[in-house]
């Protein structure tokens, strides 16, 4: 017996059918034995039609507004959840994230959750084994007393904040997928779903392309250590067996994982666009002349190589930038040009990154020479590299990423049997 | 300058467009200097679809889930047209039932509102001349701190509740139709709009059949003294002068009516059906024996009439059930026989109300009197007669319903020039 987060999107509760589908699962669990939170969010397709309407209302609409609208998807879910587990004979009811409450920040729209207090819902749980159906996405900024939310995806971040506070074994987060892979499938068929992939490797694959789960949530689990179980949403409840070891992948802490790999996984993105500044001066502050701006124009900088300069005083600097945001970077940095100082820029949008990430890094030597090799034997030229503790980024032709990313994955042992 | 409350149902917010009509109206009356606190509906459709789900999800469900599902729909159009007014220049905010709070009894799905603090509301009219947006429809309890729904038609007594909790000098109620008139148009082409009516014979007029403001709602505005001012949604923003008198019905206290009516309006109603029950002892407790078991099976009984026994010993009663109930009604009646005590039933389906409203009544004999001789001169059989202080009522067969109603309304002087 243990205490559990379910988790379920949209897809899932899609409709009315599908919501008694996720209202069996969690009779599942109740039944063997677990207090049993479940975090929603709202209907497929509800939310589009929100933030819809308040983009007809006015293009440029107050957040606050805008909030008080889009809520209303996950309360209605909710509700609805809680009215089918209690026809199942589930003693359920809903929480809104005023209700709980679930405290965040005033950003509107893309708020941050400051605190929750899981008492009243532990208590319901001792007491009536009631089953707690949270709207997700929702908080409250209680100062204003104003309904918030929590941006794109917020469902995740809410149930691994409901786990937090009401000390869960584990919070299951059921998705369109049965777990987190070692590389995409679609690219290499070979790849194998993980059994478990610490926290760390999991913000680097997911901010790396891997679309599972927020970013957000992920870091979470971390700092408050939620045991993060991705599984799939289309298995039957019936054919679960609650007592056993369902297929999917656990998001955990290192500590957890008892063999681990050397590498894990490897990520890949292709919407990347380089741009190179040469011959800038190399002293203090050339580094904040470029960022700055492009900082202020809210332009994502990923990638940044700088050489130690040959002769001390002219250098080259190399970054990437979303494709998206290709022809706003280079318009900043030309803005830019007195400032910083430099000679000439060269860009290029046809640049794909590939990353390699494991936690086993840290104590093996050698792990990216082994790379380098693989990839020069297939003849793929290496434009720029980064390292970190846990993972090494390769910036290359974007042609060659299937190539460079099936290389890899045999390379590090990741093909499946 | 005074301060106003506008209610808008949801045919007025059925979409975007009508949302910005509806933001028009607000800024003119905002324009002209006034306080103004709106009462919005569900949009056109919503509430209908909510209701269905939660009845999809399980037929017999929990109130508390199913108020928390329905109140969304006003939850949205309050955001919607906070950012529509907005967008117009006009400071405004939306208010949902627990923010304020609107304080209901836990009578979920048809909760009673109990109590509002008017007082931010008031600070925020004086501070910054903010538009309150107001969810109708909704309200929460306190002690369990959930949502709470009053019921279908329920904005109509938000509007009204809200208007005494700010001290507003009027509530207009959209509508879509433009007043009260002194019987239905249809039937009487020469019906007249009336521009004033008194809070208790709207009730009379609300509750026999003219379809206008929920009945709650006007006894609120009694019970408060709220000037209610029911008018048309259907006129263009641009084209009302606001400080001009536009077209529509002021509902209000006898004292401000000048010059009342002896008969203010004709009602009627074919949706009845008429059970006598015939020689039963006349002894104290025979009409609980009757009207008890019916109450038991919430069958709303309307009129009632016993005559004095010629005897002393046997009498007769009559009583009408509307006509979806009669057969419930006869079966509730024929098992409670025994304890009755009567010898026969008899009962009609095919027969109409048709009732006299006025406060002049009170001071001018004879009314009633007229009518008997001008029904009895077109042969309409009168079947029962039941009166009150301020109506009086007249069960006929259905058939004749439409000339007796017409007769009436040129006998009164009810008739358009």
């Amino acid at each position: 017996m243990g205490r559990l987060v379910m988790k379920f999107g949209g897809t899932s509760v899609a409709n009315i059918e599908r919501i008694h589908n996720v209202a069996r699962h969690v009779k599942r669990e109740v039944d063997a034995g677990h207090d049993v939170a479940v975090v929603v969010s709202a209907m497929s397709g509800k939310t589009n039609e929100l933030v819809a309407w308040a983009s007809a209302a006015s293009p440029m609409h107050d957040a606050r507004e805008y909030d008080a609208v889009v809520a209303s998807g996950e309360q209605i879910t909710s509700g609805l959840l809680a009215i089918a587990l209690q026809s199942l004979g589930v003693q359920a009811r809903s929480w809104q994230g005023w209700q709980i409450p679930i405290q965040t920040s005033d950003a509107h729209a893309s708020a941050r959750i400051l605190g929750i207090d899981g008492a009243e819902l532990i208590k319901r749980f001792k007491e009536r084994k009631e089953v707690a159906v949270v709207a997700g996405f929702q908080g409250i900024h209680e100062a204003t007393g104003r309904i918030t939310t929590l941006g794109r995806g917020g469902s995740d971040t809410s149930a691994v904040a409901i786990a937090a506070a009401i000390h869960a074994d584990r919070c299951d987060i059921y998705t369109d997928v049965d777990g987190v892979y070692t590389t995409d499938p679609r690219v290499v068929p070979k790849a194998k779903r993980l059994d478990k992939v610490a926290f760390e490797e999991m913000l680097e694959l997911a901010s790396q392309g891997a679309k599972v789960l927020q970013v957000r949530s992920v870091e979470l689990g971390m700092v408050h250590n939620v045991r993060v179980f991705v599984r799939s949403s289309f298995e039957k409840p019936e054919d679960i067996d609650p007592h056993g070891t369902p297929p999917g992948t656990l998001i955990c802490s290192e500590e957890e994982i008892v063999e681990s790999q050397v590498v894990t996984g490897i990520a890949f993105s292709k919407d990347e666009a380089q741009i190179s500044v040469r011959h800038i001066e190399d002293k203090p502050g050339v580094a904040a002349a470029i960022f700055g701006p492009l900082a202020d124009a809210s332009i994502n900088v990923d990638m940044i190589v700088q050489n130690i300069s040959p002769d001390g005083k002219t250098t080259d600097l190399t970054f990437t930038v979303p494709a998206s945001d290709y022809n706003r970077a280079r318009d900043t940095i030309e803005k830019a040009r007195d400032k910083i100082g430099y000679k000439t820029m060269d860009s290029a949008t046809d640049v794909a990154k590939v990353s390699v990430i494991g936690i086993g890094m840290r104590s093996h030597a050698g792990v990216a020479a082994q790379a380098f090799k693989a990839l020069s034997e297939r003849n793929i030229n290496i434009r720029a590299i980064t390292t970190s503790e846990i993972k090494f980024s390769l910036l290359i032709d974007a042609a060659y990423t299937e190539l460079a990313v099936r290389t890899l994955h045999t390379l590090y042992g990741l093909d499946q049997a």
